[in-house]
């Protein structure tokens, strides 16, 4: 697909901090079902106590699970919040750190445990960010 | 703590730079008490000449001091300011890349200094954000 | 220089994509000069083809040109818009992850090729970033 961009509005702010134990993906789409958040900026700050996430095969259009089960600071987060099959999607890359600095990073799926986490999320208004199927990447892109 | 969200308003916006030589956990505190931020959302990119950060150890409650006496650039970034003690409170986790590259990150800690520093002060209005004893995490979390 | 902020303005606000193969720093950079954003905060979370990056030697005052030909995910980014010999210049830092989740970062340089990318701007009005050469540093700072 081409180089494309939207003019958004902004929207409403929310600021907020995820249980102890709550799954950091699902945690975060389920509060913006509840807040009708279809579309936003999303960052985090916290730790996890283990996480699942991915490096997408662009070659092969798959993605390859990875996991840790010991604990990480959030070191680094960029993220979305789109739609996708009619709800809110969130699209979440991190970095993470270990008990001795040293990190991995990729792309955040659900089974990420939450210690502690800090999230902002930023709505976009006046924007329709829908993911649908992309041919030549494989992935559901808006 | 269970989740829980607050809605913001959109505030003041500040862009600055840093100080060569200064401190970049104080730096920052020291602006937002200047000019009465409470509440915001920061991101630095920028490099240090040294870094203090820490891991925190889930299970002990206590955070474990890391440091590099090398110089890095901030390839991640995550922060927000809340109120601790009365006072502005910079929550920062950050990634740095070394000459080869090779990165280390975790919870920024005062003895940070800055080489060069390019900050931005989102602030989040209508909200009060204190940090306080959370038994169940060990951390000051609001 | 001293530390120094600015108060900005909230300005537009842009989301998109970026095309496959592109590269990610001219592209942003030709979208910000065609909707002439000169001050903004930009992030980015997507996956790259190869990169070009580099660390700053802060005594030698020259940057050190680092790459990878491997696919990453892009697990971390900071990133702004400031005019720079009367254009938009976009400074960016990034975390990139590989297939077993390993992870390098510094600052982006042309040359790192897009495989998917999705990009939030957000226009910083009111205030003028123009970089100039900073002796100290060596850097072109505002």
């Amino acid at each position: 697909m081409p180089t494309k961009f939207w003019e958004a509005k902004a929207g409403r702010a929310f600021v907020g901090r995820l249980a102890t134990g709550s799954d950091l993906v699902e945690e975060i789409e389920r509060f913006c079902l509840e807040r009708e958040v279809t579309a936003a900026q999303v960052t985090v700050i916290g730790a996890v106590r283990r996480a699942r996430y991915a490096y997408y095969e662009q070659g092969d259009h798959r993605y390859l699970e990875l996991q840790t089960d010991t604990h990480h600071e959030i070191a680094g987060f960029v993220g979305n919040i789109s739609l996708r099959d009619d709800k809110p999607f969130l699209h979440a890359h991190a970095t993470l750190g270990d008990a001795a600095g040293a990190t991995v990073g990729g792309h955040l799926l659900r089974g990420t445990e939450v210690f502690a986490a800090e999230v902002m999320i930023r709505e976009l208004g006046d924007v329709s960010l829908v993911r649908l199927p992309d041919e030549a990447t494989g992935l559901a892109l808006w």
